[in-house]
């Protein structure tokens, strides 16, 4: 791929076919950082979460919630986001652009600074090293943190202050003794949430990338630190490959999860099974293993809640992308949240009272959907085709009458009637088939069947499959079973 | 059922079992109208939109969007929200309740009064009518408008306006071009969302009933005015039974939906046909037909641009509900924002570029789940059950050991693990199996299998049917495929 990036001409297909394209782009005030998911990436994206939900969800038997994304300011106060949740913010005396503090005197140190530094440190770091506006020069303004959340207001008299979550995590925090106790729960347990969530990020950037308005599929583990290594479920999990990168090291190493757990790279047992889970996930999204990763932040990169903090990440065509945060965060949670509300969140655990540590997963569906059509998008000589496994493609099954006469569409319109209802079909008679073709290779279309002359005869069709071309000859009364073995996702343990 | 009313009931179990709760609710200050749906109600409202998704948006060969939740203020302008879309609120001097001026005005003088009357002419009926505070019996201020949207600022000057939406309609409307000619549509064409919206409401009540966060299912059905009753897909609708409520008649007339279309009683056929969508819709929901009507709107209830307005109501324990409020737009929509935005919404049909009339079905989600569970909540002598149809049934399956000893629960556990890959499944090995019935019937588990001394001897298990209480027994590898068949949502048309 020559002039174009492979990323800009994912982009481009995406406008093009209707996977997603800018808000309100017919505005021209539209702001940036929001976008809509047409039909194609709609389904894509329903699909990603329902593989989400069966592979990790389901499989390790946690509880989803789906709860409010507007929040009392109370619950931003007590979590540290109203007085934390902020990016240092410095404007260029000159051009008037604004600008991240810490990342220029990054760039300029060229090293990483602590997250924790006041106004005042960065004033004075930017003094210091001579840091200026990177595109005009100009001089730089005094640092100030600018919140990330959305804050508002509700009620008649605009006096019950509320914010949209930056995060889906809050609410499950708050829920969890209530689940606990009417889900007859035992520890450790999974507490999934899968919606919006918002920020007012600086520079919305590359797509969906950066956003405003962005999808979390977030998980918290509670757990008793007491029991953390005693986890029957690592056992299925001990002997998968994983790689890791670790602090100061330059390149990954890979090995067993139990490998890891026994020269101590990860905290304990608990976190190499849902690391594990995760891997399996990225997997069954068409992800090979050899571009996943996880890599350990270093204490700069780190919440302060976190006693440590892995990102996972995926090898694109743009480079290695964070598209999971995964924190260890003690019982900072639970406890920030007790102070705040007044109530106990302590729960019993066989005979003992205890408030949970965290396991946490936070994900990035929109950057999944990317990293997914990133490793399907294929070029074949002239043929362009999204690979994604069956059970991701937005249109499982396309119909096509050969030709536009003698009563094959007529025909094909039956088959697509029968099909319709039971999977994602497509029905298409226009242009030549290769052309037809070429238009369901783009949206990753896995099967297309044609209505022939022979159809007529004898009741059989032609399915064509998409990655390997090959076409077969079947029954039209053997299309629905034929297709149903192929969209499983499949897992075992 | 004496003291308590059903309604209570329903929300006492829901919020016991996990149905939904109070959003933040161990914070004191946390705000009406926000709610949590728990590990069932996510389930059960995840089932409900997929009903709609099979029954409505696929069968009726929709396309699904799903948008940005913050748009430009610009797009609320053109819609009209910015200005309009507001209570008259007034405040009782006395008790410094705050009230809506319009309801006051209605509840005195026994009557509707039309929507738009300015604050000025409310004011003058107050006086008039001697209307003061219903609680203390006060005088009431002068009637200001109020704005029901949520609006904050983006971007990091805090110079971009923009709201949370308070319909999901918008963005189809914006993006209807664009999807016109890319998924190479034909009008008519319906387009789906479903999605949050939000609403300062003033006083939220009832639980799900009035919320200020909530679930729409909205469709647009985008269409050319001069093809309306050239509409084949009518046919297969035509012999439907349908109830309608007409304008100052007290009784439901039920017909068929050709008689309507005759009786001139609908606009026409297409607006007929989409009725008859919703209402079967409805009925796979668990409501019977003689429960679902729709209801003509007088001019004082109509939204402006309405030509005509229909509610669909759900008649519950609790009176009749509204779900569906369907209105015919007009252009209306699409002419307002080609205004706002400059751009030309029009499209090409056939040989005339047109610009498209629009039907919109706007379905609150959290009011049709609580429609259905007070369907399907049963009383027969001390137990209770969710008589849910089994496609919407959160958990599918239960598992049980008779007895927890001599190997059974071990058995019972493969039996689970086997079909929780495939079900939502639950295990239960606690209390007797009476109480364990209890537990299942009461949040609506249509199925329990039961592993017993038999079980080990001969590899039958006992499936026991919620509803008829009926047990039957099979072999372990038969209950996959029993269970598969039973869960099917089968329409047809």
């Amino acid at each position: 791929m020559s002039e174009k990036s492979r990323f800009d001409r994912i982009g481009e297909l995406a406008t093009r076919r209707g996977f997603f394209f800018p808000a309100a782009e017919i505005y021209p005030d539209a702001s940036a950082g929001f976008w809509d998911y047409g039909p194609l990436g709609s389904a894509l994206k329903r699909r990603i979460i329902n593989v989400w939900r069966q592979m990790i969800v389901k499989r390790d038997g946690m509880l989803e919630i789906d709860g409010a994304q507007i929040l009392p300011e109370s619950v931003f106060e007590a979590s540290g986001h109203l007085q934390s949740f902020a990016d240092p913010l410095t404007e260029c005396k000159k051009c008037r652009r604004i600008l991240r503090a810490d990342r220029l005197i990054q760039d300029k140190m060229g090293k990483l600074i602590p997250e924790a530094l006041s106004t005042r440190e960065l004033d004075n770091l930017i003094h210091a090293h001579d840091v200026n506006c990177p595109e005009c020069g100009g001089e730089l303004s005094e640092v100030a943190k600018f919140n990330l959340m959305f804050r508002f207001a509700a009620g008649p008299r605009m006096d019950s202050r509320v914010a949209l979550r930056p995060e889906t995590c809050q609410s499950i925090f708050l829920d969890f003794p209530r689940l606990y106790r009417i889900m007859r729960a035992k520890l450790p347990i999974g507490i999934a949430q899968v919606g919006k969530s918002f920020r007012n990020e600086i520079s919305p950037r590359q797509g969906l990338v950066r956003l405003r308005e962005f999808i979390q599929a977030e998980i918290e583990v509670f757990f008793n630190p007491k029991n953390v290594d005693d986890f029957q479920k690592f056992d299925r999990a001990a002997g998968k490959n994983v790689s890791f990168l670790l602090l100061e090291e330059s390149e990954e190493q890979t090995l067993t999860a139990r490998e890891a757990v026994d020269r101590k790279m990860v905290q304990n047992k608990l976190v190499a099974y849902y690391l594990v889970l995760l891997a399996e996930f990225y997997e069954k999204l068409g992800i090979s293993p050899g571009k996943i990763r996880f890599r350990e932040l270093p204490d700069e990169e780190k919440p302060f809640y976190a006693e440590s903090a892995w990102d996972l990440e995926i090898k694109t065509s743009f480079g290695w992308l964070e598209t999971v945060a995964n924190h260890y965060r003690t019982d900072h949670d639970l406890k920030v949240h007790s102070e705040g509300s007044k109530a106990d969140l302590s729960v019993i655990d066989g005979e003992e009272k205890v408030l949970p540590w965290v396991w946490e997963d936070s994900m990035g569906i929109d950057r999944t959907l990317l990293v997914v059509l990133d490793a399907a998008y294929t070029k074949e000589g002239k043929r362009t085709f999204l690979k994604l496994p069956n059970y991701l493609a937005p249109i499982q099954v396309a119909v096509f009458p050969l030709v536009d006469r003698d009563g094959l569409t007529e025909k094909a319109r039956k088959i697509y009637d029968l099909l319709r209802s039971q999977f994602d079909a497509a029905f298409d008679e226009k242009d030549s088939i290769g052309r037809r073709y070429y238009r369901m290779d783009e949206i990753g279309v896995p099967f297309a069947v044609t209505i022939d002359y022979d159809t007529l005869r004898d009741d059989t069709v032609t399915i064509r499959e998409r990655d390997s071309k090959k076409q077969i000859r079947i029954r039209t009364s053997e299309i629905e079973g034929w297709l149903k073995q192929r969209f499983t996702i499949g897992y075992s343990g």
